[in-house]
């Protein structure tokens, strides 16, 4: 039932743009949803995908535009005239409007909206533009069903079929007083079941969820969730309702979030894909492996500090990337757990009694990783590497435990403290923990070594 | 506006049930949201918990219980009857309900079912049992709203008002022929403006979105996401409606996807949260840490093979961590970008394109970091360490170019070849991948070490 776009297909409506046959083309797409147009325009080059956005009608193609990556838009953008720019975004609601008309370049930005023929559109979006990033304000949209209380439902039900015109879907009926101040909400269910004489100020439910332009929107998004609300309106400082948020913005919201951490402990320092150019996949990934680069400076320097024992237990220098390598993975789960944590909101209890649990998680990890590593040595290392005895093995061990230890500590404290400080805990996974967590592990082996060993 | 709650809040609570006064507490906690009664309940213990539990309604005490941690719902459950497990899952939507009852034990599951007096809710949650987990199925409830295409508007209309009752929020109004299949879908605005005596044939839109019982979870998130939707219509094998699955429920699924692959990353192997017992924690954590200490056993084994370079040239083990540690973090880098790529649905284009643009992004990558390589060791490291001359910094800068063009290689090519093969590619970041460059960072920094040196 679903649409599936094949090479054939893209090939066909590349040989219809070649064309310039715009019939044929509406012909062939008329049919399809705007979400498959958009997968289509990613296949096509620039100039095809300009072609076939003049070609359909913008009520197709404002929303398509709309799924598309920002990079892909801004180049289909650039080929438009303000007038056509200007006819795509009549047709969008205006929190994607808003979003699309950020993105233009300054100087457009203006010859847009002066062209947008519909005024209350046209100033609506010039609202939306003035609330900072991340706010409510700039993640609300302008339309809604808005109903005062001194209306009877019949009355409402009449304007209701106006306002919804606007609107491509009802969530919820907001209630006003004669000021535009929120006064609560109406199900679809009351309207349906009270008599058509009767007022809204007796049947709305005065209880209703809200937030302010100036929420953030990680507020709004954990506001939402928590209560499972599919949109919740928006007021200004003043009580006056002047938008409402949809869930789906939220999940776009939620899933970048997601992605961010994601990308974070991955070392990867702005939000790229797979597909950004070389020059913005190097920005987002070269500060990372400066940074580790430091850290490997800071190890060289620690090794060679503890040279003296090259004569005697070179073998211990074998046994250095067994054991960074533990202490940054031990880290870095411990740091993932806490993030999560975090980023759930369900980080509850002292930090005093979250150590203490690590670190007897981590001792008991750290006993059965020492356990398999004596087995190991015994049976196998102990035959095949020159220098390996007993005591070096017990020294290692004794490490490994207590790297484990430690890091794990460090991977725990590191992203509570930052939080603490107002701090994204994300920074502290990856790389940065990876790092840090190696420079500890190799030092504390070294000088176990030479208490144990004595170099 | 929003419920805080606070520690003396929490007091009081505890105060009243230790008091065993139900009806103070429910005074105290009638104006409260399910979702904050929830947060509630997490602070309290089991036995204050089943105790709050039994003593409200269980319109609210059913939906608080849904937003509890599957743990925190286990204990309090543990303490109910099955009679009043019951009574609690009667108020449930049938997909909530399926879900608790499947939390249940065998013996307790059939006691609880027998004692749902509503007869129709109880043999929906035994269909809904009968799914496949991560299918549709196991995800839809059966709760809708559902209009047959003969009905007159003002029929619908009275129709609606009835099943509305037992729909929390009514999204979309199937239309189904009189054998129960979908036929499509009518919206609340055209119900509004048509007038009573219309057909819902003539007014329905017989382009709906479905997707079978079987379909997975994953398809249904990706359709969802893809077309927009806040609710999907479900259909058995025959093309009738069964169900539906709304939009709460995917960003739910999405959110686990996301902390999956996140603690996939981390090197966490299954899902869990800090406040996990150590048991779990561990049974999550030490198969990766294993995997990579036997990682760490081939990287001894590989430096011990090197052991002629430690007579002339000892600096080069002051090295290993630096290159290790950096053919971990650009693979890390690498498959996150292709993992993410992937679960998005945007990595396009031929795996061979792909490699070649990591190739040269490496080697810009590698380049910058080995020119701040050269110049450090010439600055400082060579000052301070014995043994570091011209060609060890020459050796080293060579290998760390290598090393990242290989490291990146590999982090790109294992995600796609696993995903080509239906394995998820997620398993391939985090510790996996990070061991496997780390030995192979580790061989090729000596093994170009041999050729230069000469060992």
């Amino acid at each position: 039932m679903h649409f599936q776009l094949t090479t054939d297909f893209i090939e066909k409506v590349s040989l219809l743009i070649a064309r310039k046959d715009g019939n044929a083309l509406r012909e062939l797409l008329h049919e399809l949803h705007f979400a498959d147009i958009a997968e289509l325009l990613e296949e096509l080059n620039s100039n095809e995908a300009t072609f076939l956005i003049k070609s359909l009608e913008s009520e197709i193609t404002s929303e398509a535009l709309m799924e598309l990556d920002e990079d892909d838009r801004e180049k289909i953008l650039s080929r438009l005239s303000p007038v056509e720019i200007a006819k795509e975004i009549e047709e969008m609601d205006t929190d994607d409007a808003a979003d699309v008309v950020a993105e233009l370049d300054d100087h457009i930005q203006k010859q847009v909206i002066d062209k947008i023929e519909d005024e209350e559109h046209a100033s609506d979006i010039v609202e939306l533009l003035t609330y900072e990033e991340n706010t409510a304000g700039a993640l609300m949209a302008k339309e809604l069903v808005q109903v005062k209380e001194t209306w009877t439902v019949a009355g409402c039900v009449r304007e209701m079929r106006r306002q919804a015109e606007n609107v491509t879907r009802v969530h919820s009926i907001y209630v006003t007083d004669k000021e535009g101040k929120l006064k609560g909400r109406l199900s679809l269910k009351d309207l349906l079941t009270a008599s058509a004489k009767t007022h809204i100020s007796e049947v709305y439910i005065p209880k209703v969820d809200y937030v302010t332009v100036n929420t953030e929107a990680e507020e709004v998004a954990r506001i939402m969730q928590k209560y499972d609300l599919e949109a919740i309106p928006v007021v200004d400082e003043n009580g006056i309702l002047v938008g409402r948020i949809t869930i789906d913005d939220i999940i776009d919201f939620i899933k970048e979030e997601a992605e961010k951490d994601y990308q974070m402990a991955a070392g990867i320092s702005e939000d790229v894909e797979a597909d950004d150019s070389i020059k913005e996949l190097i920005k987002a990934r070269l500060p990372w492996l400066i940074i580790a680069l430091i850290g490997g400076f800071v190890s060289v320097w620690i090794l060679s500090g503890f040279n003296t024992a090259l004569a005697d237990h070179a073998v211990l220098f074998f046994f250095t990337p067994l054991i960074a390598a533990t202490a940054g993975n031990v880290g870095v789960q411990s740091s993932a757990i806490v993030v999560q944590a975090i980023a759930n909101n369900t980080l509850k209890g002292s930090t005093w009694k979250r150590l203490i649990k690590e670190v007897s998680l981590s001792l008991v990890n750290g006993i059965i990783l020492a356990t398999i590593l004596i087995i190991v040595e015994k049976l196998f290392l102990s035959k095949i590497i020159p220098g390996m005895d007993m005591l070096v093995g017990i020294t290692v061990a004794v490490s490994l435990i207590s790297v484990i230890i430690l890091a794990s500590l460090i991977g725990t404290f590191i992203p509570i403290f930052l939080h603490k400080r107002g701090i994204d805990p994300a920074v502290a996974t990856g790389p940065f923990i990876t790092t840090s967590n190696d420079i500890f592990g190799i030092f504390i082996f070294f000088f176990i070594a030479k208490l144990i060993l004595g170099f």
